[in-house]
């Protein structure tokens, strides 16, 4: 089966709004194997929407809207559908109710003018929405193509979409379709290298995502039932984990942040924080998981000189001999917010995020990152070498990320600094201390 | 004029990436006067490329293409349209040297593929990439239909359009197009109660983009000369601050924490934060501001009630009588920033993100937020009632914005709590200290 994705909305048009629905749908749909050939985005112009929706339908079995399913004059999304499916719509007294309690939930009323929104197919029939107020609509024109109508709100989109869409197409596909995340440090291109074969393969499918500085792979198995499909997928996650190690650190979590407050909960221990140019966003992103404040108590962002001396003890001599961005200065704050905080590990960033602030042979991009553990007394040092990424952001999430990872290494006693994706980034400095 | 957008990618197609291209694509022809009937997603796939290429030529003027310009065999967008537009292409020695030129910088040699990307259009032109491989190509038909490949790659796009498409375009539409984007807090609601008129006429034209508790107001104008553009732009910008007042907090920075730092260095003021809930993320918003060091120096994330004790001298007294949520441990630990750090000014946060953790009267989204200005002894306090944001990063996010600009107002000199856009969020608490 073929489908097309069709948008509606002056917004979309006048780029007020950036397309998610088009990306969210688009992968829902490769997920269940149905291919899509086109998406469109069209205004509420009924003489552009009917000739799309002839075209569409001439090539595809499933049309797809998003968008266009309000109560005003301009919205005529669901009655250009009808006709070209040549189904009725009628006035459904439930969905009226329905849509008179919600706004009685927000303190309204509705006007005359949402009664159009009850209005539902005859020979299809409504998507329920228990989000907002437009129902959504599924129609058939009895020759095998079929249209399903939701709202242009993403949280009201989504969720009427796994609630009803996804497992309604899942039967018409005879099938039960399972996916699963597998978060791994580093890019695509060193994860390719490693693990190329495992992306092959019709069922499951493996597909790459990439965010700063780590990656998703999202595995997508169809089978006759959820638990046949979640065998395939957790098959090849374990393939995947084998080939790409410990780099691969969790899955199905938000992000790393979780990964780490759980390890830390787990083992009861506690992190503390000592951030220079990362300015809060270690301690930022580890407060991101709920129940940090368990594991999580003292962040210090010490941005001058004199904060690493007064609230971290980091001797002046070390600031004079190597700079403030060094190693020994990284380690030196890293133990201090030990002693601060009373923690068992800490993490201390130090270095050159820019756009100004470069150094004789320490470019923008510099940084040293250092994790120290009061239960062996061992520090790690991490040079990082963040230059290529230029933008100051950039330097400051990848060390961000590199940061919550030492933690992570300390928590569970991995190897530090181990074999990793993105190990080119990084090289420990070999001075004494 | 009127004009289409199509994109082409199967990665787009695929939902591996969302279309930001088409979004900025389509604001960009806004200002311009160009209406975009429709936005395309298409892949590789030649037959169809031809059928859309036909299609959207017979309606509208202009198309605008992003995507299909690399070197390998399934990259034929270049093809299909000189075909569509009569233009047969031709091979250019100048662009075949530059793309030497841009590979020899990045240590690589082209390869035979790459030639094709060195075919310009014969009766219209390259556009030229200075920022990758892929040269862009102008097409036109003769009979008043123009058509504009550009790449993929949202950075060699966007740089490409303006430095000569979106020129060559005002030169089309005889006239100079500027812009400017005011930066107000509160949200489209507030603002729109305000200043509904300033949002109509054709020129000069104000559109609104909300962002999580802020907005931002895109002004364009027309004119035959920049000077005049500029002048119409500054006339709207002035009337929409006269009606919105201090909330609006500047024109054209990245975000408020430029606007804090500027007024933080013109002063010779620094600032120190105090973060429980918000876990450094005002810091962290705070240092995203390049020359964030020379007025940020000390920064507490004090997760722990240990740690605001410690590090600011929060007594505990006061933590056991009014709850570690509450106004007078914010003022508290706002003033014991200002001593820990001998800053002038400091901001601190307490408070609930969620998703547990509530107490009785005090759901999750209660955020206690207070100001301290060791210049006149005075603190500031705010009470959030965030609740109906719900989700943790959200509350976290505002709160955050709220403790920014609690620091711009005690810089500038403004009034605490002043008139402001988004009021009704936030109320003074009462008790005595």
């Amino acid at each position: 089966m073929t489908a097309e994705i069709i948008c509606v909305g002056t917004e979309l048009l006048l780029g007020d709004i950036v397309n998610t629905n088009a990306q969210f749908l688009s992968r829902e749909l490769a997920e269940l194997g149905i291919s899509v050939l086109h998406q469109h985005v069209v205004g509420d112009n009924v003489p552009r929407l009917q000739a799309l929706v002839a075209q569409a339908k001439a090539r595809s079995g499933l049309l797809v809207f998003s968008g266009g399913l309000g109560p005003t004059a301009d919205d005529l999304t669901k009655e250009t559908v009808a006709a070209a499916f040549d189904d009725p719509l009628r006035f459904d007294e439930a969905q009226w109710r329905k849509i008179i309690a919600f706004f009685a939930r927000m303190g309204r009323t509705p006007t005359e003018n949402n009664r159009k929104q009850a209005m539902v197919p005859t020979r299809g029939h409504a998507v329920e929405n228990d989000h907002g107020t437009a129902p959504g609509a599924w129609f058939e024109d009895g020759q095998g193509h079929c249209a399903v109508l939701l709202p242009g709100v993403p949280r009201e989109m989504k969720a009427m979409w796994a609630e009803q869409v996804r497992p309604l197409l899942e039967r018409r596909q005879n099938c039960t379709i399972r996916s699963r995340t597998l978060h791994v440090l580093g890019g695509e291109s060193s994860i390719a290298s490693k693990a190329a074969p495992l992306f092959e393969g019709e069922n499951p499918t493996a597909a790459i995502y990439c965010k700063t500085g780590e990656s998703e792979i999202r595995v997508t198995a169809r089978a006759a039932d959820a638990a046949a499909a979640e065998a395939l997928c957790e098959e090849r996650l374990a393939k995947f984990r084998a080939v790409l190690g410990d780099a691969a650190y969790d899955t199905d979590v938000p992000g790393l942040a979780w990964t780490v407050v759980r390890a830390l909960r787990e083992r009861g221990l506690h992190a503390a924080t000592a951030e220079s140019c990362t300015g809060g966003l270690i301690a930022q992103r580890l407060t991101e998981a709920p129940g940090a404040s368990e594991v999580f108590g003292y962040g210090f962002v010490t941005y001058a000189e004199a904060a690493k001396q007064t609230l971290l003890g980091v001797p002046e001599e070390l600031l004079k001999r190597y700079t403030v961005y060094s190693g020994p200065v990284a380690v030196a704050m890293a133990r201090g917010a030990l002693a601060a905080s009373g923690a068992e590990l800490a993490v201390a960033v130090t270095g050159i995020a820019g756009p100004g602030g470069a150094l004789p042979g320490k470019p923008v991009g510099t940084v040293y990152l250092a994790g120290a553990d009061a239960r062996t007394g061992q520090a790690y040092l991490y040079r990082l070498a963040l230059s290529a990424y230029r933008e100051r952001e950039v330097v400051r999430a990848r060390a961000a990320l590199w940061a919550l990872d030492v933690l992570r290494r300390m928590a569970l006693g991995l190897g530090q600094p181990g074999a990793r994706c993105a190990a080119a980034d990084a090289a420990p400095d070999t001075w004494d201390l």
